[in-house]
């Protein structure tokens, strides 16, 4: 090695060792008879030391060296005069003796600090630079941690770490693929993998039992803010098991990674429908960091001739405590934000239950006191209390009421990333209908098995038919879902063909797994979590993109490298396709 | 869970307990008044038995059932009469209660056996069911084991995993690459990675140290025997280091896999020359398991009027221990196999040490027992040896060598695949020279870092110019290779000048990477791994297919899943590109 020491493990049982160390500098002062560089690697910052009256030349050198330049030093460690108790090595500095430059450096286009004053787009231009910064560093390493702790949860329950293909197939269902032009095949294309989801079920046919694998997957959607077209997931399939095996195992793997990756001892995880949490918290990702629970009040606004409210489908609302001195001003801010296009809504009616116990709201001219109080006592609320309502199509008055909802709590600071609150969301809908196409999609996946109770409700009320799906929600962010499989061949031809597939589709698409399908296969079941995501949350944060070392921006742009890119004629030809003529569209 | 046991873990320990097992129907032997069923998982065999006489319709029940069957059974842990110690389940038998089937099976297209009567094709096609055998499940547990013992040897060295981009950009140097249509960006392609390379660089770059990966890399190859369109590597990179550090820490490596995996202490590897490997083995990657070194024949052969020898620019042998005796019959089959078009040599020329001391060769009238003995003295031989000499031009002949010198391995008994013979290849070229193309091309990449002392040669005599690079070679494959890259702006640049790249194309290509150098890049350099074929080293075997769970056939095509395939004209649309009609090809 270059070096005797990193930069982060020198103390002052180290004085009066002669070392050597490599890094780039953080920064120096110049202080007349000394001059100081904080020298930064991986794994720390040390500070170097030079005396203009003892060697005058080198202190003179070390004044010319930039920030970033990368050098080595080698000095004698020694205690310092002024002590810096933050930092592991801030009992010391070295002496330096000798400087060597390995490399030179440019001034970089933003500094390399935790507030640094690079806008987005500059730092991912020159992502090798934002990736100096310590937070970014210490994203990574919670990443590789989190990577290192689910392997050892997994391989401790004889989870069996199997590599399945990039290179697959193109299928009609779910979102986009990017596929990939074989040129030894001409005319033909393979896909990459939405999921491995069809090969771990095939693992589970071959015998494997317990499958996990943490796998790059793609897809080629229009990017939303947390969105990359790759992302990682943790992937996991078990045979031979029932739901509640699934949800004990993975329970057990969250609650492993709060203990070992956060420090954190958490209880057994709640369990909520899909139709509670529609009903409770409009969404089937709810954060239950904070109750606030919907209250729904049709049966008690109605008749009384406010029209909005006679209407609508449905007619419900939050209780926001202690909000009960909100101003005029605080009340028409949340009215703006509940109209935002995101959140949808066409109005807000407050009730202010007020400290003296009388009560105000913004449609007393319809509702009496008495009638108030029922709404109040609706929502067990007491003075001081503001309860929030909204009116309308029942499903998209749900969604802006989970919007207003979370809303409250960032207003009320119940939302704190340092706090969490996962829970399983079960008893998802198998189907959905979709109005523009005419058709059932898949909630989950194809493969999803209905509860077998329900299986009857295929031929006459699909829409009704609940799956054996789940997912894990922490801090109203879906951290990953599954489902118990269909193992049987008939249910999975008759859940194709509600999906819309011939039986000749069906077996153009899926017949590799509808034939294993004969060949005895097991009970299986099992679950996904998106990595990127989970990093993300576990560091307080709503960005992926600050957990992926080279992620793409909103456009599906490296912009470091520039890619994607035009590729030459040559490549064109040999892999026997045209690009249509885009100068028109450009 | 389904069951209460998995089938490879009841012993005598557990006898009289009622269990519960899923599994697969092995076999079944109806031995009139009993019935056994050997009942399979991935943990293993436990035979099941049913009485006619205890409870008949059970028995009958049992009798029904065929080959792969998906069953559940409960009964109790009883000692077997016939006991078979090989087995850990081989003492104890399950008498049982009840029996429900999950899922039948038709009769797999060929058994499930060791010695399966399935041909390579169909066993692709049914690749689920091939991987039920115990020999594929043994190969891809190895697998498991390796990743999990690597990981845990570079986290313990402070490596940080980190995830580069499957989604990158095609570069014109190296293999072909994958490319991926734009959708969002029309007429553009990502590249699929032949190796992290640039963004492990990079890394190194941001300061990150040492990086390591377990990734998946793509190469549009001509396919041969053994390689395959994605491949996975151990890719690793270090900043801060010489060769010599890379080497230590990387032998340390596969020396913790011999013991960790094989359970063998290897002692330190040897280290040879590419030059001096070419020289003694023909090959830069030697099977140095046995020693039948090349040696050297121009001095002693030439100027006694035997054209082949005086003409030829090299004349080089091998002496076979103990071949003396071989036949006319032997010594024909070995002129046949150096003439085949694989081997390419011309003819073949013996010298006999007989066991009574007299000498005898194919060309003794041109050489006289005295010059004969000088030949033999040459190769060190002793009565009952076989010296085989070949000659022509000179790197042909070292080829040729080389695959006979692995012929008489083979026909010695000298590489048997539990022997491990490791070590290092160094000192490769930098570059090579192409006689089609008249350019050099980088023997390894273009960040390959000459050698210091031969930097001068890179205007004067670019072909000798040696570089800083190795490759680690275990019995005879090339396991893994890597280099010192270039950290140096100038000189990167000098060296994609030499490989034909205009300063214009080389900041196109590689202008990030470039631009990133003048940031402080530290001194770098780092290793990949061929993990597949690691794995099948250690396994005993030729064929990295039969270590991947889902491989792809000589013309990289998945059968199982019939991939690639045609996509629909709507996908194409999407991505703005032509399909050219190949009507004509096909």
């Amino acid at each position: 090695m270059l070096r005797t020491h990193t930069c982060g493990e020198l103390t002052i049982e180290n004085k009066c060792t002669k070392v050597t160390l490599c890094g780039w500098i953080q920064r120096s002062r110049d202080l007349g008879g000394m001059t100081f560089i904080d020298l930064r690697d991986r794994y720390g910052i040390t500070q170097l030391a030079f005396n203009m009256e003892v060697n005058a030349q080198l202190c003179e050198k070390a004044r010319q060296l930039g920030r970033e330049y990368v050098i080595k030093v080698t000095g004698s460690v020694i205690e310092r005069s002024n002590k810096n108790l933050k930092m592991s090595t801030g009992e010391i500095e070295i002496l330096v003796d000798e400087i060597e430059v390995l490399n030179e450096s440019k001034t970089p286009p933003f500094t390399i600090e935790d507030n640094t004053d690079g806008g987005e787009e500059l730092r991912m231009k020159y992502r090798y630079l934002d990736l100096r910064r310590n937070i970014l560093k210490k994203n990574l390493e919670l990443r590789h941690k989190m990577s290192i702790e689910t392997r050892k949860y997994l391989n401790s329950l004889d989870f069996i770490d199997i590599e399945t293909p990039v290179l697959i197939k193109s299928t009609p269902e779910g979102a986009r693929d990017f596929v990939v032009p074989s040129r030894i095949n001409a005319g033909e294309f393979y896909a990459l993998p939405q999921s491995p989801q069809t090969f771990k079920q095939l693992l589970m046919i071959a015998g494997y039992d317990r499958y996990y694998q943490i796998v790059r997957c793609f897809r080629d959607e229009d990017l939303r803010a947390d969105r990359q077209p790759e992302f990682t997931q943790i992937d996991c399939e078990m045979a031979f098991v029932t739901q509640e095996d699934i949800l004990t195992t993975f329970e057990g793997l969250a609650k492993y990674l709060f203990k070992n990756v956060k420090g954190l001892e958490i209880h057994d995880f709640p369990r909520i429908s899909y139709s509670d949490a529609m009903k409770y918290y409009g969404s089937d990702k709810p954060d239950i960091r904070f109750d606030m629970k919907f209250v729904e009040l049709n049966n008690i606004v109605k008749g009384k001739n406010f029209k909005v409210f006679d209407d609508a489908e449905l007619v419900v609302g939050i209780c926001a405590k202690g909000c009960g001195e909100y101003s005029r001003k605080q009340l028409d801010e949340l009215t703006e934000f509940v109209k935002r296009p995101q959140v949808g809504a066409t109005g807000l009616v407050y009730l202010r239950y007020n400290n003296d116990g009388t009560l105000k709201s913004s449609v007393d001219k319809f509702y009496d006191e008495d009638l108030l109080k029922k709404w109040a006592e609706a929502f067990d609320a007491k003075p001081g209390d503001l309860i929030l309502i909204l009116a309308g199509a029942a499903e998209k008055t749900q969604i802006a009421l989970s919007c207003l909802r979370l809303e409250m709590g960032n207003r009320l600071g119940l939302r704190s990333p340092n706090k969490y609150a996962p829970l399983w969301v079960v008893d998802f809908p198998l189907l959905e209908w979709d109005e523009e196409t005419k058709r059932f999609y898949a909630k989950h996946h194809p493969f999803t098995s209905p509860k077998p109770e329900d299986i009857p409700l295929l031929d006459t009320n699909p829409s009704e038919v609940r799956a054996n799906a789940y997912d894990m929600v922490i801090n109203g962010v879906e951290i990953g879902g599954g489902s118990i499989r269909i193992h049987d061949k008939m249910l999975q031809k008759k859940m194709l063909n509600t999906l819309g597939f011939s039986d000749e589709e069906a077996q153009i698409q899926f017949g590799f797994l509808m034939n294993a399908f004969e060949y005895g296969a097991p009970p299986h079941g099992g679950v996904a979590f998106g990595f990127d995501r989970w990093c993300a949350v576990f560091g307080g944060s709503d960005s992926i993109r600050d957990y992926i070392a080279f992620p793409k921006n909103n456009a599906a742009r490296d912009i470091m490298i520039d890619s994607p890119a035009k590729i030459s004629s040559l490549q064109l030809d040999e892999l026997n396709i045209i690009v249509k003529d885009i100068v028109n569209k450009k």
